[in-house]
């Protein structure tokens, strides 16, 4: 069996070798080579492109090391019989931290501090006192990897916490207090004092917070994303922070990345922008790798793979 | 019996003289009431000054709405036998915020991020990737209501806590993983990735990090402090930044406050400087009021006090 892989460093190759010695891991050295490999592989790791599919006739797993999967052809995998795995749950700890980091800064006013510290001046901002949060509700909208994470960490703070979920017949975890079908947000967020956007993009999700969402937000509230630009629409946020109908947003992610350097979103003050940076992790190369480690068991005993990808659903 | 109070609005005032008919709260109009009401006085909730004190024969108890202590008269509340309480776990929620809002900051780079942004630059650190909190060793130096708070809310992060306290005989909770007496800190502090120093400010904890303790800390590991400057030795932290010889420290304390404007600690790009703001919150104000409106009846009906300060240990 020949499974064809990105660079790895001699340690994790020879994990692979000692464990699998029936499987050749195979490892092109330029695009040329993963086209003339390919007819050989029955699996790929990365290198999910409609040229390397085509050229592959014996391809039926790709396992690829991100999370969100927007960008991968469907259609052609669905077409093929492929099975198709992402990278679900390695992301998870490092956005959510992120997410916390940016719910935080707002809430003790990091923004306004640092510019203070930057011009040496012992002051913090009058008439506007950081907010504290225990008590206060966070929204989460999509409980997947992240948001799962996010609300985890987000209970020991004392927040009370919301969330939406597609799959309800999946347990609610202690730490969550409601779990509410997508179709509820716009009862939900009237409720919640932050908003962290934790969806994946996909056809469904693109444009989910526009106008009528930030219309429906507390002026006090906060919205956060680290997952993916798009979810968000760019215009509506850029207006709602604009007008200040809602207090404000932490953007790790944006539509277009980057953000382009002329974007009104830099300025506001009520506004974190951050380069799609919430994924770097030292324990993220780590994590993906034990998951492709053990994805190549199952496939070579033909069990079931981790983290398949609802190829309707997009995630 | 009557009880001086701050300022207190018409619904808290109206609140004390419904539940307690038999006590009499009286507000002093300037300071010179102060000390015309003392002799009057068995309670005082604030005035806490060796004039206040010397005037007021009757007194028994004081009330104070700090949790940190040391500027009060010990000898003089001693010598009189007045029970003396504070605000211990009053702030703990919202300090417990900010030391994960400056350990984040961290973590997720976001003073780099925030300058990167200020320039309207989609970039992230080089060379530098942002940590993770999961699987990290947080060492909470002083287990009390800030201590306890701030671990309660790592360990929603997945980080391995330990801790120094000195009251062994409480339970540990189920949050931290190992509590250990102060003397062990010399041997912890190698082992930890970040280091929340909670403790009080008092005659034994003064200077309790100087050279020695950061020589012992790991070169990657970061400090912050939100309860008092003082405990951490001004110029031995500004020396071990500068040197690098640890990554960085948090302050939203330091000594002497204001920090002044000429001080290196405000240029450092691994030092975040916050104006002693880790105290505010919207809810520390109705949370103190509780806490004295249940001291009053508890006084009312001689029973214990909430909160009594340990005049030895001085919190």
């Amino acid at each position: 069996m020949n499974i064809m892989i990105p660079y790895l460093s001699d340690e994790k190759l020879g994990r692979l070798t000692a464990e699998y010695p029936n499987v050749n891991f195979l490892h092109p050295e330029d695009n040329n080579e993963v086209l003339t490999l390919a007819p050989k592989i029955e699996a790929t790791y990365g290198f999910c492109t409609p040229e390397l599919i085509d050229a592959a006739s014996n391809l039926r797993w790709i396992q690829v090391g991100s999370a969100g999967v927007e960008r991968y052809p469907f259609d052609l995998i669905r077409e093929r019989g492929i099975t198709f795995t992402n990278a679900k749950e390695i992301y998870g700890p490092q956005l959510a931290d992120h997410n916390m980091a940016l719910i935080l800064a707002f809430s003790r006013q990091l923004p306004f501090l640092f510019k203070a510290q930057q011009a040496n001046v012992w002051e913090s901002r009058k008439n506007f006192p950081p907010g504290e949060l225990e008590g206060e509700t966070l929204l989460v909208v999509g409980l997947g990897g992240t948001g799962l994470e996010t609300a985890r960490r987000a209970r020991g703070f004392g927040m009370r916490i919301k969330a939406t979920r597609r799959k309800l017949d999946l347990p609610c975890p202690d730490f969550v207090d409601s779990v509410h079908p997508p179709g509820e947000l716009h009862a939900l967020l009237p409720e919640a004092d932050w908003v962290a956007v934790c969806l994946p993009l996909t056809k469904h999700t693109r444009d989910a917070f526009g106008n009528e969402e930030f219309s429906l937000m507390k002026k006090t509230a906060y919205i956060v994303c680290v997952t993916r630009g798009g979810i968000i629409n760019t215009d509506a946020v850029t207006r709602a922070v604009g007008r200040k109908e809602i207090a404000g947003a932490g953007l790790d992610v944006t539509d277009p990345e980057p953000l382009p350097d002329d974007h009104p979103l830099w300025g506001y003050d009520n506004v974190i922008v951050t380069p799609h940076a919430s994924g770097h992790s030292p324990n993220a190369g780590p994590r993906m790798f034990e998951l492709f480690f053990e994805n190549v068991g199952r496939f070579v005993k033909s069990e079931a793979l981790i983290n398949v990808v609802d190829l309707d659903l997009q995630y």
